[in-house]
């Protein structure tokens, strides 16, 4: 059990942690080169600057990945914990440099809370930062039990969810979810520098959101790419084999104009594999209610009818992308089928015949005209938005 | 003056100017092959389906890039209208198609209203879909004034703002701000499909930013691409050449992890240009009250006393970017440094010494510790965050 904890280094997540251990009653030793952040950590209630008296149960060394291993090393000499934990976002190296500067690394856990803030600094510090995230342990084979105890209590603690991995693997998973895409939106955010003025007044929300986590600082996220570089190379030796064939393709459609349909196969193809890569990681926000039943009201032609008819519905709950129009020609009637969920079919159909609309007509179904189903694509203006698929590209001369 | 308006392509796009049209009293004629398109518009209140009994002032042509000279033939040969625009997100190459198709291309100017929404279809359809939103006009020397007026006054009654621009402009402009971050987008998403299990666990909000514009449907995206392929190319051509050097740098530092120094410079170089990138789309959106004055507290040591004073304060409108504590390690004293608005300066100190608090004392400020200014990066979880910039790597033996 935890009574006493060490923090070694009070910048956002030690002082954090210093918060959260605190309203715990664990008794927390802040410790930092700077002592004004130290102060200020303590000043905040994240625990005191005096040292322990003894060994305390755990230590976090909270500082950059590259300096974890001396730091940890300094403080063992010391004496300063029973065992030791870190916080950086890279845990292969730190596991490695541990295992060569101490006789015996069983005193240390790698671990990793997935949390963080865009400001840094104590004052930037939260005792809820790490509620419900996830928080990576690496324990090797040569941890001991009681290391990986202390540290699991203290993620307990701290109100986040453990998970327990092998530090190769997290290091593949943060260079795959985290450091491949920080670089990738570099590069893209590189050639905005030099854009025609003109460009800048057509950036919207989706460029903005693609690039955002670009804006970390330079310094210390090439710390953390250097402490990860095999696994982040791989990933982005991978993304420039795709983006050579595109580049092939690319530069083959604009000096070649006519021919196009093997190039557009390629590009349809990494697009396709992108779209699913999204669908991996994010399952639709908004699925269709695919297994409710269906209600369908046949419309008289009135104008501003339909208007009526999605605001009625909309307000029971059934979401517009759950509606489909669709139209008999041949008796010119317009017919809406609402998906709706199972629980509100029968109310809702009562309350449309109520209000007059003729529900579960016997309109014929020739022409269905589906919206489709939401994309991943949240608010995204530039986004192209073309006519419905079902609307194909030369409208007739009616 | 624009009475009558034909919108041919009845999807969200054509379907929100006729909605923003009739709101107007316009009279819309609604054309699209698809019949239940049509019709669907029409019962939302967007015009009617009947044939106009003239030529109307304006057909806007509403269907992707490459059909966009053919329709527009088609319609003009049957004398829908006596002017003309489109609404594709390419422009070149349907002003080039349309100087083919036509004998006499003055009655088209082209344009691209900078709006969108997730759904597609009219069903999704907006009246308010262009408020406020850029609206590109791309005249060709050849287009008659007549029909740039009658562009500019849809542009106006659809509430959207005029930005005319030559076609080439505006397509390098939209290569840079949406076509090349849409494929880079992909190429990471891309990515993700055969990622191993465990990093699906570590996915964060600024991964899903970072690929969300990669969800768009991908038989329309190529389609976009290929009629704008040379300068997207262009763009991601730049790009490749900066991954390529990237590369070179992260797999030199894998193949030897002792000496990574020159290759640190080239790391921070290509993230300096990727934030410095980002500046140039996205001011700072909270920038310090850099030219207040500043209001000096000095604390008494009491524990929770920096919390409630930065409560305090906060009430007021002080943000906590723009406190910066120092400590006087001689006189063991901390202060609170606020920078707040001219304003609220005089009404602040008065509060806080009525509070009680030491304002203006005469601490010495040998160690300012200042929260950083608050970057770009809102509220990016795997965002790395280490120790303040001032909490130097190796924390002191105390």
């Amino acid at each position: 059990m935890i009574r006493t904890l060490a923090v070694v280094g009070t910048g956002l997540i030690g002082t954090s942690i210093g918060l959260a251990m605190s309203r715990r009653g664990t008794t927390v030793h802040l410790v930092d080169r700077d002592t004004s952040a130290a102060r200020t950590a303590a000043a905040l209630g994240a625990g005191v600057t005096t040292d322990p008296t003894g060994p305390v149960d755990l230590a976090v060394i909270a500082v950059p990945p590259r300096a974890v291993a001396d730091v940890l090393a300094a403080q063992h000499a010391r004496g300063l914990a029973r065992s030791y934990t870190d916080v950086a976002s890279v845990k292969a190296l730190p596991a490695r440099q541990v295992g060569t500067v101490l006789a015996d690394p069983s005193c240390y856990v790698g671990g990793h809370p997935m949390a963080g803030r865009e400001q840094s600094g104590p004052l930037a510090a939260r005792a809820d930062l790490f509620d419900g995230r996830p928080w990576v342990l690496t324990p090797s084979s040569q941890t001991s039990q009681s290391a990986l105890n202390h540290a699991l209590e203290l993620v307990a603690l701290c109100g986040a969810v453990p998970l327990v991995m092998d530090s190769e693997m997290h290091d593949q998973a943060v260079a795959l979810t985290s450091h491949a895409p920080h670089m990738v939106a570099s590069l893209m955010a590189a050639r905005l520098q030099h854009g025609p003025p003109e460009a800048l007044r057509l950036v919207g929300q989706g460029l903005r959101d693609a690039t955002r986590i670009a804006g970390g600082d330079p310094q210390l996220w090439a710390d953390i790419l250097r402490s990860n570089a095999a696994p982040v190379a791989r990933v982005l030796r991978e993304l420039a084999n795709d983006l050579t064939a595109l580049l092939t393709a690319l530069e083959d459609v604009a000096g070649n104009e006519g021919s196009q349909d093997p190039v557009a196969g390629a590009l349809v193809d990494l697009l396709e594999r992108g779209a699913e890569g999204l669908h991996v990681v994010r399952p639709a926000r908004v699925q269709r209610s695919a297994a409710g039943p269906t209600v369908r009201v046949t419309l008289g032609g009135t104008p501003g009818e339909l208007v009526r008819l999605l605001d009625t519905v909309t307000e029971h709950g059934v979401r517009t992308e759950d509606v489909t129009t669709c139209v008999d020609p041949v008796q010119d009637l317009m017919t809406a089928e609402l998906t709706v969920p199972h629980v509100i079919a029968g109310q809702l159909r009562r309350r449309l015949s109520e209000q007059g609309w003729q529900v579960e007509g016997a309109a014929g179904r020739l022409a269905r005209h589906p919206l489709p189903q939401s994309s991943h694509v949240d608010d995204l203006w530039e986004q192209e938005v073309l006519p419905s698929q079902r609307v194909a590209s030369l409208p007739s001369v009616s």
